[in-house]
């Protein structure tokens, strides 16, 4: 069994390229830091990338919401004069309406995720971090915004002079996150941001704690290519919460978590550097996943490189 | 100032036709016995129908949702495996997640459709009869169905034993209510359907108190042509609960409460029977509203109509 830590973009990619591999045997624990109310309704856009884009439903380009989705509910809110730049296509939509009605009815989201991946036809799990509410406030020279205001109102465009989240003391990681972490053979952390949506899920109570403890192989994909993210702004958080830029930054941010780091080949001039600073392995190769066979060869150059892994340390 | 007392298709469109007439001194009293939550989404079939066909945004033909709405989002929650037989249009969609998004935010139902109908552009007032939740469930010979599952759903077949209200004691009329009631000139008992529209906005506390006692001259215009409802089960569910066949049950219905009825001319030869019966005046004209032209000559009709009324009364 596998499992993947994963964010929206960059990680539902890595995930379909395993899921195409693995079905079952894959687990994928997402970040619900994101996680808002729009419209009065709960928003889960990772979960959602994830699903979706496992699924094969998901707009592969766009990185976010349903192949072919239309928004019409989304301009007549805008024609109504409401604000509308969060958009949810009508598609979408019926994913979000569904969850927020099985959450009001008093289901935990990790069971309201459980149900729509069985009605998406999805074999392996994914599993919200939490079932718990983690609020995410940046905090920016402009003043604090939520996240998604940060995110993609403005289009992840301030400063972040910091990251506020409010979680419960009372926050436990959601049914199966634990016991996957334990079982399993490799923890992949895919080419997510470090910052906004791997963090979140090691901060979740006792996660990071489970990675420390297991004996899987323990492997990051970099989400930097020449030492910028795809999208989003992964390179530039990275510096702004005190790592070095590129990739060496990616390796800081992971130190002590993980066997091994795959990077871009864009990125190999850092190669030795990070063997040799952080002592970790280090495979380079094309880590942009332009298609879902793309996905499907990077996937399995990271299992067949946490295999090596793992029988070098046995 | 004219008060007008309307359920969905038929009642909407001699708004629209009233509208086109007297703008602002129109005020519309919408029933909300049919309102319920679906898909998590605070519904107002009534009121939506005549906001949107007051606006010319509605779909005069149905006579109900937004003219060329799509139906991505039904249709997905259906592929999904959920029930979708509440069709809901993308557009429409926007219209009830911001209704209910209001309303968790603590607003009430009368401020929200005051909201909806501010920016939709109109000039007239829209209320809710009551701020208060009422919930119906019709009893049939196969069980007890909530109100949309009976209406939509079954396409209101079932034979129809009983109607079950559950109506708050603290329900008062919504704000304004009471108000237009006591100043109008005339109040207008709209072509809607007496049992399942109508009765509920006379059964709120007050309302019927309120019509009875006023100065207004009051005239009802039948929902009935030929002895058959346009749509719906009208015909049928005045003669379960008792009263006449045809346009005399309809008389019936609002024996004691009106000066005049307005009825098609498909029902002329009830025209003297209901004269001499019921003591009221009574318009034979055209009452089929088959386009927002019609709609406004049948209004001004009945405005004709009333105002003569009025005279012979003073």
């Amino acid at each position: 069994m596998i499992a993947l830590l994963s964010g929206g973009v960059g990680g539902s990619r890595l995930a379909a390229g395993l899921y195409d591999l693995l079905g079952e045997r894959l687990v994928v624990i997402v970040n619900t830091a994101d996680d808002e109310v729009i419209y009065g309704l709960y928003v889960s856009p990772d979960v959602d990338t994830v699903l979706y884009t496992l699924s094969g439903i998901g707009d592969w380009e766009r990185g976010w919401g349903i192949r072919g989705d239309t928004f019409s509910c989304n301009e007549t809110i805008g024609r109504l004069g409401f604000e509308n730049w969060f958009r949810i296509g009508d598609m979408d939509l019926a994913v979000n309406l569904l969850r927020t009605m099985m959450l009001s009815e008093g289901r935990s989201l990790s069971h309201v995720t459980e149900e729509l991946a069985r009605r998406m036809g999805l074999k392996c799990k994914v599993l919200p971090m939490t079932d718990h509410r983690v609020v995410t406030q940046v905090v920016t020279p402009e003043g604090p915004m939520s996240f998604q205001e940060y995110f993609v109102k403005r289009e992840a465009k301030p400063e972040v002079l910091e990251i506020r989240r409010v979680r419960s003391p009372h926050e436990r990681p959601a049914p199966g996150v634990i016991e996957s972490l334990n079982s399993a053979r490799a923890i992949l952390f895919a080419p997510s941001n470090p910052i906004l949506s791997v963090r979140p899920i090691l901060e979740t109570n006792g996660v990071e704690e489970a990675i420390r403890g297991s004996r899987a192989v323990n492997v990051a994909i970099s989400p930097l290519v020449g030492g910028r993210a795809l999208r989003g702004p992964a390179d530039r958080l990275l510096r702004s919460f005190g790592y070095q830029s590129g990739v060496i930054g990616v390796a800081q941010f992971y130190d002590g978590l993980i066997d091994g780091l795959v990077i871009d080949r864009a990125d190999a001039d850092h190669e030795q550097v990070i063997r040799s600073k952080f002592g970790i392995e280090v495979l380079v190769t094309e880590t942009v996943m332009t298609s879902r066979g793309a996905a499907k060869r990077l996937a399995s150059e990271v299992l067949d490189f946490a295999a090596r892994l793992g029988r070098v340390r046995d």
